[in-house]
């Protein structure tokens, strides 16, 4: 930690800081500039002392020196976690994509969305059966039911599932149908939530939160590793900003930030990043080529009659047709869309 | 809801949208302008619907008319809430000072906090026991032990205590101490939280999430409302924006938009809302001015020491000068401060 | 200027990054943390060189330790400046309201508008001639003819004129009109504009572009003051946000912090920072309770005749009302409201 | 235009509206549906009546239905706009890439990059002779002597230029030089400039501002349009949000949004829209990838001497290198980059 001292800050001002900070076990360290004195902090200070120190007079402005996140900071962890769900294998070079309706609607509607995402090219079924929707109002999921449906999709199909999870006493039930844990945006801070799915072991899909910094979002993925949990897969799904013709601004940057920050997977979902299918393609082959490790797409067989975000939901058709894109911009950036996951029959 | 064709919409494609409309058993209405047709929807048409159209050719742009939230809208309930908890009346004109330390740290310390908030002129105490923080290494509150310090500290004083509830199965054990349950900035839309706040009938103070417009903190509300608890207090804390001298941005028009949208009482938490201390006295008398019913302050007998939130602490000195410029404004706004609460030994 | 290097940066690149900044003739000072190397830089570093050095192998960051405004910060002017315009002295306790309307329509309604105006309370008299407008479709203001109006009213009622001006090339030409040129928020950034009504060293109203950051504004008045033109008001006009229930979201942390950080006069254009009459009142109350220096205020004879921003603009009677709310606050912070200016007779 | 009536509006409210709006000579269209009433307007409304309106008691909100830009608008010109400079084709299939360093520093400096950028693959060369800077204490441009060297490198390299025009009294002047007249992000408002360059009939290349939305840059465009000249290409430079690891946010979503509303050529500058050289290759390959029709790059032969902006300007080498990805991906989006113009020698 580096405290910046006013312009004007006396002898005095600049020795209190000082003393404050001896007494506290920690060394000081002065560099006089031109214009102001910095006080360096030699040691490991806690975070409580960034904030603490703005009462001393003469305090100017205090800058962090260590970045908050150690386990999920590629600074201590260089190489890309690895980690294989149902045969998919996380942190290399192969790309995936996760597709499937916004809710868990029935039986038929969720099977028929898991046939023909995996058609299109899909390697995971997304889906909801314990809905966070704005309004007490809108469908709310069909619960446990909605678990039993995805799970059956993925008997028929071979695709592992990704389903949210909303609260710390659903981790138990979930993880028992899941294949991966789905964290929704904002939920992202609710931290009895991110200990309990670090605690359970199982993959966790954490998806950052749409009033949430980057830094943020590593924070709430340290939550996770803390608790011994490295299979933690990273999701941008935009944010909010002034600009009103897209529900939210996908934060492209976030991308390459993140592969750069971070060892973690990254994953871009395009539907809720854009909130118009129309804009889903462009935006899922820019994730791709700005360096994503995947995708997660929103696909409903009839969009039209869809009981939860049906305008940027795409349709089968359309959606292969955007596996067909993606692949190419896959093997412009040289990496492999990943082969689909074996179908095994339950009889077999 | 309004549907808003495209300029070159079709005949066609103005009549498959009507069809389908219909075929949901709702009544159409054509207005044709001189640049675009548009449709009205009659009768009462679910939020789904709003996404669904967005994908029939020719349709530009959905337009809500209603707005989503009706328990929490002024329109539907004129009046102001009112409510009562230990003595202080919500919902009428008088002003409420909310006060105490980010987190309890000791026995001690927030017994010496209450008696010197009191002292200043608060009306309630607030502290968390149970404590959000962005990094898992940061101190995460005393727990259960907290909130028994907090119940003595209500004993001491006669001041009614406000602290957050961070998970739903945590809302019967905290409802047992608390007087107003706090529901914070990043479980805004923890829905399954919100819901047993909601069943639980214990007043609430519900913070705005960072990123969450103004209709989203009235659809959190609703949530609450819409389990038959009408005991609810929002609070601006400030939105994210591009601006960096301060922490957060206090949104202060949201009080006067708050005020015209809903009959709950709205209050205001200066802290957050700057993140530094040295402008929470202007900010907290902005807030009175522009019509807020009360205030949350963070104070700290010695913010230097204080294990969370330091630097945006005021010191109690500070907060009785604090006080008496609030009562300034709330006098030049004709609105009366609070009277404290009695002070009610438990020996008498 | 600090410069943080990498955790894993070895000493070549720290030895490599220390002998370029020595190849430019200043000195370097070394603070080994327990995790990272910070190198501090001795001496005036110009602002290129931050950007440079991200060039170099090992480097992770480079944090400022100076700010990039001198003449407008209290740090080198520690007094507020103060300076007279046509019997209003601004720099002082005194608080003072300028109002008007958006546009000068026609000679009758910005005669009326300032007699109205001056009625009610009002200091000096706002009006635009030249109009910059989103839409070149909109009504884009009457020109000279609209400033020789302005003088016109102002010899009527006694009232200072203040004017947009949105071209270097205008500016002699309103100066010969105007007592305070006014820059828009659009024009914020318009150096070249800037550097011109320095030149000038006539009064400037500037106001914070949308998109500005505090900082960004410091910066824009750098320009004028770096002229020579010390007469600079600074006028806070809302940023853009997510959030859409009002036009712009009021930056009112920014009153107090600009005033901590510049020795300028700051006031508050809540009229813009809304974009809604009804708000108007609530949010000048706010602005004076949080230290503003003044108001700028929209004030239109007929409202729902208005050629622009009708819908902020204020009818006379209710801005009358709004002068006795903001006198209480302004007794309320413990500060004089202004006398009018004398009416002084073209006759006598 | 629709006016939506609050939910409680008597008929005597709803009739002053009509009568109003018929009164201005337009035609009315009531819809009453089970909560409100809305009120169409049939026929040509004024901008300012949208605001006007908003003054009369049982108004709730007004919605405006049609667009406001016309010329720049693809409902009214479906055909994307085409138009060459200097044997570039623009509003075709083909990408064109601008590169070169931020500012002109020296004779040597621009025409080593022109080479250096027309080596690696660039199609125009772009460089600030007029630059407009933060602060007034950083470097200027050299102004004409700049537009000279500017001139100096096409000649020897065959790129045509690029250049940014600060002011309306600058635009003859820079015409003379430059093939594109670029319109700063800070000057994206400044309609005096933007009628300027709108009658020069020149090529213009129009940034969008930082806090400007995409309708805001539409606009901007009309004011050109609307002086006949049609040549105009938009630039999305990234826009102001929370997030801090980035010095803009790219608005990718803007690249797909705007060539679905306008007929304009749409490019992006992933330099200024990231604010780090690490990010440009990215987020380049996203632009393309989500349909932009060309990037602009800065490039600097030595980023670590460059006089302004080297933290975000590439090396010669990893600019080729960026040609080479961004050429990958335009075959995957089945687009062909331009062929770079002919190098024609002065004495030919």
């Amino acid at each position: 930690m580096m405290i910046i001292m006013n312009v004007n800050a006396s002898p005095k001002e600049i020795k209190d800081v000082r003393s404050w900070i001896e007494s506290n076990g920690l060394g000081t360290h002065l560099s006089d500039g031109a214009e102001r004195t910095v006080i360096g902090i030699v040691g490991d200070i806690r975070p409580m002392h960034t904030e603490q120190v703005m009462h001393f007079p003469g305090v100017d402005r205090v800058v962090p020196i260590s970045r908050p996140y150690k386990l999920s900071s590629r600074e201590f962890h260089s190489a890309d976690s690895k980690f294989s769900v149902r045969g998919l294998n996380f942190g290399g070079e192969e790309i995936h994509i996760f597709a499937g309706p916004c809710s868990v609607e029935s039986r038929e509607q969720i099977i028929e969305a898991a046939h023909e995402v995996r058609l299109a090219g899909a390697h995971a079924l997304r889906g909801g059966a314990f809905k966070p929707r704005t309004s007490p109002y809108s469908f709310q999921g069909l619960g446990e039911e909605g678990l039993a449906y995805l799970a059956e999709a993925r008997e028929a199909t071979g695709l592992p599932i990704v389903t949210e999870v909303m609260s710390s006493d659903q981790v138990t039930l979930i993880a028992q149908y899941a294949d991966i844990l789905q964290i929704g945006a904002r939920n992202m801070q609710n931290f009895m939530l991110l200990k309990k799915v670090g605690e359970s072991g199982a993959p966790v899909l954490l998806k950052r939160g749409m009033g949430a910094k980057i830094d943020d979002l590593l924070m709430a993925a340290e939550y996770i590793l803390a608790q011994g949990n490295q299979k933690v897969i990273l999701c941008e799904r935009g944010i909010r900003t002034f600009e009103t013709q897209t529900r939210n601004t996908t934060d492209i940057n976030a991308i390459p930030v993140l592969k750069s920050l971070t060892h973690l997977p990254v994953i871009l979902d395009p539907s809720h990043s854009t909130g118009h299918w129309e804009y889903v393609a462009a935006i899922s082959r820019a994730g791709i080529a700005a360096g994503a490790d995947g995708l997660m797409i929103e696909v409903h067989p009839h969009p039209s009659q869809a009981l939860s975000d049906g305008g940027q939901s795409l349709k089968p058709a359309r959606f292969a047709d955007l596996v067909r894109q993606v692949k190419a911009i896959a093997t412009a950036v040289e990496r492999p869309v990943a082969a689909q996951p074996e179908l095994v029959h339950a009889s077999s």
